[in-house]
Parts: structure tokens; C-alpha cells; sequence
């Protein structure tokens, strides 16, 4: 059978491992502590209002505190943070704990030292999407003065940009 | 005034700018013909039912024919394809002329020919954010035979994978 018939969750994995996608991490502050997760899905969506959107699974150990937060925090993370995008990925670690560096920032959200950017967006809708939801946020604090080119994802390992 | 109390398009342009995004073009089959775009906002959301998302800016010339499709065409873009990316960039150009390279794929949907992968997505939603739209489509068909890893972009300019 020719894969243009096969309709599955199977096929839309095969073709983005072909895609790459820039490595972001997700924060909020739960009411247990902070909380963050990896993703690979983050985009910058309208410039007026600024709106930014990302997934997350509502089978995660992040969407509870995702789904009742009022702001979220978002960080762009360097190529050199390739530990620290595998800490938020990983199941069962304490991810807030040394090495990684982080602080309370605007709203009460947990921003991370160290990014090349970061932001932190009020929420303004979290679309249900099978099983994940889209969230959208409206950007409201944010900083740019870090150093450093992106991290990359592409075929399930981190890479990093050529030129 | 720092950047982070610039809560403005600027500085969401200006985070976005550090983050680098794999580069695709949307197509869908608009009344008068073909239409398609070049998008860097392009994600996987949901296995299970297989959804995408991505954005659209409702001032586009391509938004009508999206908001009116049943299904959308998407294309995962090689590191190749630069000038293919730049043409479904390009105000007032015929991007469906030579040398783009098209056939009428599945459910009617325009299909660029020598990407690495492409799907066929049923449109489910058209999610209204700002100035734009984020459409979630359902996985339909698709291939993933193409050689080539993935074209990118990042800080206004088109790159490759490092590793």
C-alpha cells in the first residue's frame, strides 16, 4: 500500500521527523511549584496583538498547571543548552533543580538564566486539538540580550544551524 | 526602559528572531486555482487523531482560498529549495508557474513535486488569533520518499541543518 493511503499517526510522525523545528521550554508556576516542559512546537502566530502558540499533551505531567495558569513562560534555547532542553524532556526529574538556573520573572513565572530570549505571555485561549491542546498567549514581558544561536531538533536528536 | 516592560510587536518579533523554524509551504486549491504560501509556523500537535497547525495571516492573498478549503496541501521544504521558499514568499508572482514543479494530488490539493515529505490535511478548525488564523488540519494522505533534509529559517535569512 502506498503510504499516501496510510492516514496514521505513523504518517504524520514519519514526515516531521523530516521537518526541524527550533527547541523551546515552556514554563508556569504551579500550585505544587514551577513546572516546565520541552517543545518543539512553539510559533510566533499574529504581530498585532503579539500572539505566540505551542502544544502540550494533556496526558503530561505539565498540563494541570498549563491549564489553570494565567501566564506562561517562554524561553528560546541556545545551542549550548542541548542538557537542558533533555532535563525538561525527561520524565520523573525535579527539572527546577541545580544545574538548572532559574527565577521567579513577571507575573510570578519561572524564567530560565541564561536563553537567548524569553517571554512571558498572558493566556488567551487553549484550543482542544485531540489529544493535546494549542495554546495561545499574548505576549506581555519578554528579553532578548542573551547570547547564542538556537538549538535545533530534527529526525529525534538535538542539531544546530550551519552557517 | 528594559526590554522586558516592552510588551509590543518588536519585542515579539524580536525574540522570534533567535528561534529558528523549519520552513514549509501550505498550498490548497482556491477557486481561480491553485494557492500556496510559505510558512515557518508549521507544527505537529496531536497523534491521536493525527492533527497539524499552522498560521496564516488573514491580510495574505492566500487567505481566502484557506479560509474557504476542505483541505490544505503541506510540504516539509529540503535545504535545496530556497528559491521554491523564496517564490511562495513573493507578492504578485505566479507561484505555480515554471519552475515550480506541481501535480492535483489527493482531494484536489495542489502537490509540490521533489519535497522531502508532504501530507494532505482535512481542515477542522480556523482558530481566529489577532491578525491571523491558526488552521488545524487532520492528517489524510501523504509521502515521506524524498531525499534531503530540511531547509530553515532564522534571523530573517534561510539556513541548514549543522550536524
Amino acid at each position: 500500500m502506498p503510504a499516501d493511503l496510510l492516514a496514521t499517526p505513523d504518517l504524520l510522525r514519519s514526515v516531521f521527523r523530516r521537518h526541524a523545528a527550533g527547541v523551546a521550554v515552556i514554563t508556569a508556576r504551579g500550585d505544587a511549584g514551577p513546572v516546565g516542559f520541552t517543545a518543539t512546537s512553539l510559533a510566533s502566530v499574529s504581530a498585532e496583538p503579539p500572539l505566540l502558540s505551542f502544544g502540550v499533551g494533556t496526558g503530561s505531567s505539565s498540563w494541570p498547571a498549563i491549564e489553570a495558569a494565567g501566564h506562561v513562560g517562554v524561553h528560546i534555547l541556545g545551542e549550548h543548552q542541548q542538557e537542558l532542553a533533555a532535563t525538561f524532556a525527561r520524565s520523573g526529574a525535579d527539572r527546577f533543580a541545580p544545574p538548572t538556573a532559574w527565577r521567579d520573572g513577571p507575573e510570578g513565572v519561572p524564567v530560565l538564566d541564561g536563553v537567548p530570549a524569553w517571554l512571558v505571555g498572558r493566556v488567551v485561549a487553549r484550543v482542544p486539538a485531540g489529544d493535546h491542546r494549542i495554546v495561545i498567549a499574548e505576549v506581555v514581558h519578554g528579553d532578548h540580550t542573551g547570547t547564542g544561536r538556537p538549538l535545533l531538533y530534527h529526525q529525534g536528536r538535538f542539531n544546530r544551524l550551519r552557517d
